[in-house]
């Protein structure tokens, strides 16, 4: 009846070939290839703006004020993992710092998602540990209460089961189901392949309202020009 | 009665020289020039640090999630224009991407201002296609609904006709209307002109309460100095 | 009954050699070692990300949309100081830019601390005067009624009496009661003395569970792992 | 070049007939009836739950935590009036209460559009003067910066001319331009006509589904059923 | 790969004894009984104070500005049905109304949850049909692009499926899994047996401190008294 | 240097006779008659419209996410006083609910106020026990660290010392420092005195324009009519 107070070791991950093909692709362009859902609120944003991450989920559900399970969450991350704390309530202490960071890394995580604070953020950019989350906050916290890792969150609005592959870079985070994520990894690719033809085009002056044919659709719907 | 559905060919511009000499000012120095009206409100922010913007104003009304007004809004741009987009409602989607920049850039557009969201920020950023928005969000939208292009609308709190000077910077955006455009710029360089000189006798130690004359005014509203 | 229109010319400031060694430490260590106190609300921000302030409050009363006090301030700033602006209503007006920050530098000033606006970002990051404030926006402000300078403010969240250190860095700003200044720098120095070695022990992989020897007291609050 | 520091005295209020017939409808209603533009934000909210408005508006440009242009105003008050109060900035101080109420009824105002605050609200509620605003706040203001009166204004994100109609219930703002009032009016009550019938026969169990023929539209747009 | 353009039509609802016998508690209760987890955000507001619903939840995923799939969701609904709608992306339009209340009370509907905006709020209270949302706006919407119905979505920050009890009153919006309908009942009628002797208890004068046996427990963490 | 694990039992409250005569006037009054300062921000409302508070703090400061110090407070609390809970985070948790309000009000004490969240709001309304707060949340806390009772707090953006008095109306919540409750409450009564004179002259139709004798200021500000 409460999924607080575990820890779930064993968890499937997305397909290493999937995710590694999904982290040629920019945020916005998986998240079509989808059919436009999986984002999380756009009030997540970079620590620094190079900041790219394309990994699969540990997930953390943290206590407001507390990041005791963070620390329980460094042990089950692998190599390629990307935490992705939700919190149990809006809370925008400072969850994070270098010295957590500096674990992760040892781990070979590959960045984390918060939908709360951080802080270290000087030392964090110089690591280049990219961290995407709600605020930057100097706010410490305690080690007091239970969380869980590895079970399902919602984090800034989106549904995270553990091993689902996350992608975040300037434009958002995209959550990809572990179980679409070749599929979706193909789908990207499809859209991309003819993006570096359009761009061409419409450099050359063509202009969408004809590349895309939309002019009869914009009569029909009733577009009138006036002089 | 209704101003949907609707797209403006024959705007009347502002005086080309008038926006040349507005672009060798800032949005703050405008803003005074102008009688301190005329901002959008302070959560519209630049892409990146340097973006900064002048030109003449192609309006565009969207629909929220939607952004075929922006292709129909591309047509009607000119070398020197600046794209202003307003939504019904609160949107932040991301109504803008690099294929739209592309088409904008060959148009000889200059920015864009939108009160919503954008997204591929990173190309656009390498592009140097400077925007002023309200969020960033991977979130993409849809073409299916009428909106206008060059109606009068109200951007993030300001009101902007078609053909108005919009200037953006680090600071804010601004909008100086057509008619006043030529004014607006002279009365800007006139605050300019003697900024220099103010800087070199601030930065000598000289004191504004002395510079502006002031103490006389606050002893007479009353400013008591205690030990 | 009103502590507005004072002016308190001998303010009590915080002993030099304690503010230099504050200089020395970031605000999340400086908090901690307060106590997890003194911190402003983490919605004031660094108007460029290498921007840092440690020196002794001026406190500056503002009343909306007018910065008469700025003003008044300067002549009370002293080497090492800090300017801190609360307002008596929530305001984001550009209360400061420019002009103002080359007066502040002249008075030895090292920065601005403002629960408001600020303008002339791109000149205030040339001249590198740090400034953390709520907003940056262009709106101009009159010079009218009267605040105060050196009354205690609340700024941000957090109070704030003249003298107090002020320390700000990319993770928020922390504020040290002038009469503990020493106590907290002594206090920050030994968190800070063992966190190279600990940054080693997390590289090499130590768990912070282990290090910190969490697995009992989890195990007590009922953690389960499950497979 | 300045709107500020202007009190236009003769305005076009829009024909009373309108007004009254205007005053029958609700604001979804109008705003349908418009086409789909002219509210306001959706932070306006009525200070007690039954107040409602539906008057001609003579305008009020505020400056931040100043009310002297209200007293201004209410000179240019005329029976079947409502003030409708913009603000030079984003500010939520206290401009009105139960005297300027007072003031106001005497001159036969209908009441009050604020995107401010205001105070007195027990005592405007047992007056029934209603007020739309953006905030509830005891904060006072001053009386020495000049705005204006009747001047356009954007007011909660709506372009407010002089003499518009304005109208507010429980469902927010909506502002009919006065050249248009009498349409709008038309249109409102061709639009109400079928509203009973229609109640009647969904109340009857019939779906929109089937009474707005939708089947249709939502299979070619490829809606599909699973089970 | 989607999971737009989708009805399921067969869901599995929670037991409806279980749903009776939590129609009985609270939502603090009932989210206490379930171990502080399954609210939504507090943005979610009750449209008149004695709203209050419990029933199965028939899933809406919204398009922003677009009320189509309120249509579909309609034919969903079953006595006891309580419709939960979310969107793709944050937007408070009005996206319903009078009409549509009409037609889901006549197919049984017990209320509405939505993570957007609603109109007609007088007639909606006058039908005495509890609605939650995120805010109240008179903007009407299209019906052009599909969403689903009963798919899981995230509304307001909880996770929902389609068949689960969704409880709300004043003090906000709990989602009961209707695998556990049962047992968080019995486990909230556990909680709430002994609540009635508690108040008499504390109306008697007994502090929590004593009643709980929490004075070892704060000496322990160190609560000092000082007069 | 830490003020947290504290409980300061001996307070010096404010003079009784001043809070009973300060508990005749409205909020707005109060805070006038203190020269415009001591306000709480205006996101601090009450939880039915009706509550009013006026006694002597007893201030509580919080951990997110746990109410711990609730109950230790409860046992300081002696008729006349009212509770001010402030955090050491932004957090909107349900730290109050109806058995803490029976204790509350079997000490004798008069309301609460809360930079956070309350719950039970049926119950708390039913036993008209006002109380003021950020939010009204279902979301329970724990008890498991050490926040103190009895020292000097920022609340909602105001500083309160214990044994303050706290105002609270429709109109906001104001803090009198208990050294000038008298001075305050003879300031407010004077201020009252002539107001109900006031509202016959303006009901009469005399303006504030010339009641106040406004017209020659607002001419030499500059002030123009025009037709």
């Amino acid at each position: 009846m409460n999924n607080l107070g575990i820890v779930k070791r064993n968890i499937i991950r997305a397909d290493k070939a999937a995710v590694e093909k999904l982290s040629r692709f920019g945020v916005a362009t998986i998240h079509e290839a989808m059919g436009r859902v999986g984002l999380m609120k756009p009030y997540m944003r970079p620590i620094y703006n190079e900041a790219r991450i394309c990994g699969t989920a540990v997930t953390v559900l943290l206590q407001p004020g507390d990041n005791w399970m963070m620390h329980v969450a460094a042990e089950q991350l692998q190599p390629g993992d990307v935490a992705v704390a939700a919190c149990t309530t809006d809370n925008a202490d400072g969850f994070f710092g270098d010295l957590l960071a500096t674990s992760f890394q040892a781990r070979g995580a590959v960045g984390l998602i918060i939908d709360g604070g951080v802080r270290d953020v000087k030392d964090l950019t110089e690591m280049k540990f990219p961290v995407f989350s709600k605020a930057i906050h100097a706010k410490g916290t305690i080690k007091a209460t239970l969380g869980s890792v590895n079970v399902p969150v919602v984090c800034a609005g989106a549904q995270v089961n553990p091993g689902d592959v996350v992608v975040a870079d300037i434009d958002g985070v995209v959550v990809v189901p572990a179980a679409i994520a070749q599929k979706v990894a193909d789908a990207a690719e499809a859209r991309e392949a003819n993006e570096g033809d359009k761009r061409a085009i419409f450099a050359s002056g063509v202009l969408g309202l004809d590349y895309y044919k939309m002019r009869e659709g914009l009569a029909k719907a009733g577009l009138r020009y006036i002089d």
